[in-house]
């Protein structure tokens, strides 16, 4: 595990990626992981530029270990992020939402190790061609954002690696040790590990969506919102008012009333249990604490070395 | 892998079984499956009860090795088929779609081993209360029918094993020895493979069916028709009807009319392409060719043990 391809690209201890996740993953977060032997990632998705330069400054400051940014190429202000991440001389940039041609070279020419979230082979291979270091394949159970082709982590992994020479993370439905030798199995190099992070002690998300989140059980999450973007969720009253929208055979602009401006922050960032969105993995199903996430690093690589000891 | 729980379940050397597909599953490929040293199954869904009868009594003739038979319990003649069953001195049964308290019970009463196919805590933990030796745990990514939840497997199989203490068979997305391992080290203690036996040279299904499952890549299957029971299929024409009548929000009982009642055998037994059925897995996208079921089983048992030799 200490020398897959993906401890090799990014010069860390063990193989997991933190998921750059918006309104969760800030510095305090990021450096958490890094520290721990991870690699911790700042989600830029939730900040504005200014913000995320301090979060950069900041995370440099908590730690020696290399960390990275997560930054959704829909960004309204996409150029101007781009630059900070290259004044602030920010080494790893995971893209994600949007075109890996669009910044993939520039920001290869800044000396950046570039990885693009994908969901389908499809992607993939045009990830690849663009020049990024590496992809992460994210499965259907993932929380937040998803693809379309709704393919599975123990499907899409095997099948992406039939076709991708480039190293490969696997990412939805990974909390656990014994997950994340499923996924080596299964063909990646490297997991991104996103909802059990999101419920960590320095998860930037608030504390009412954390003690959701290890409250909720097999089957309580759902993709959704699939006629504006497939994104998973925990069923509750704002997912039954969706329900109810689909039922009457709302329209699209219907659903975007409802859905808002502010949901996301609402929810994960301010506890708004009821009528915010929260997003999270069907893997919150195995999330039964809120930890440190060096307790979390450390708890998956001990069950991780335990599992390889069972008898198969 | 030759002792685990479920090996030692049906005194079979691999801990392989394979499902009871219906228009796919006949004696043939029971008999095949059980002869290479996994568990045949019998498909009794597509089958009157007097064909069922005969495809027992050949499978005895084809084989001298444990094999069973898988019965949807909504069945309209189910009374008859499990009076066969006992008749016929079947060892082994897998009842699937519907209550495991119906008749768990009466089966286990003639020394029959039962197992039940779930695709959620509940159901698996409810099988177990019924009584039964075993649970099947499906996850999204199967063919056929489905669950509500949409849990994957690789989420769904830790979640389950978790709270059961029968043993557990992983379904949905297993088609190689890599999958089989990961599986295992998810903790099922054995695998359940459908999609590529419905593709192998002994399985009953139409040629041009089988063709189609090989030329099937990754998102080209979805699950569908939730208003009537999730199912999971290719996408071909009749799809894209079922998707016309969704999007002019038709009702459950237009859904119905197009749905008919011979589209599955019309797919799936009689090759019609265009217009027929087409059950299959999202893992057809990692099965490239029509085998025989002694080959399948005997590549993935080698992968498995190759894996194992990967450093890890």
């Amino acid at each position: 595990m200490n020398s897959t391809r993906i401890s090799q690209l990014f010069d860390i201890q063990y193989p997991i990626v933190q998921g750059g996740m918006v309104w969760v993953s800030g510095y305090k977060l990021a450096a958490a992981v890094s520290n721990a032997g991870g690699l911790g990632l700042i989600g830029a998705g939730s900040m504005y530029p200014d913000v995320l330069r301090t979060h950069i400054q900041k995370c440099k400051k908590a730690t020696s270990k290399p960390f990275g940014v997560n930054v959704p190429m829909l960004y309204p202000n996409i150029d101007e992020i781009i630059a900070i991440l290259i004044e602030e001389e920010v080494k790893i940039v995971f893209t994600s939402a949007g075109n890996p041609n669009l910044w993939t070279s520039h920001l290869k020419k800044h000396g950046i190790t570039v990885v693009h979230v994908v969901s389908s082979i499809k992607f993939a291979l045009k990830a690849q061609a663009a020049g990024v270091d590496a992809v992460v394949a994210e499965g259907f159970e993932a929380g937040g954002h998803n693809g379309r082709e709704e393919s599975t982590t123990f499907t899409l992994i095997p099948m992406v690696k039939e076709q991708l020479h480039i190293p490969l993370i696997a990412a939805g439905g990974i909390a656990t040790g014994r997950g994340m030798l499923a996924a080596l199995v299964l063909g990646a190099d490297g997991v991104q590990v996103g909802s059990r992070f999101a419920a960590s002690l320095e998860s930037s998300a608030h504390i009412d969506f954390k003690k959701k989140v290890v409250a909720v059980s097999e089957g309580e999450t759902v993709l959704t919102l699939k006629e504006i973007a497939p994104v998973r969720m925990i069923k509750n009253e704002f997912y039954t008012q969706i329900k109810k929208l689909h039922q009457e055979h709302k329209s699209v602009e219907d659903l975007k009333k409802l859905l808002g401006k502010r949901r996301l922050k609402r929810g994960m960032f301010e506890g708004d249990l009821v009528d915010g969105m929260l997003e999270i993995g069907q893997v919150a199903g195995l999330i039964h604490k809120i930890q440190s996430a060096k307790e979390i690093v450390e708890e998956m690589v001990k069950e991780y070395k335990e599992v390889l000891q069972e008898k198969f």
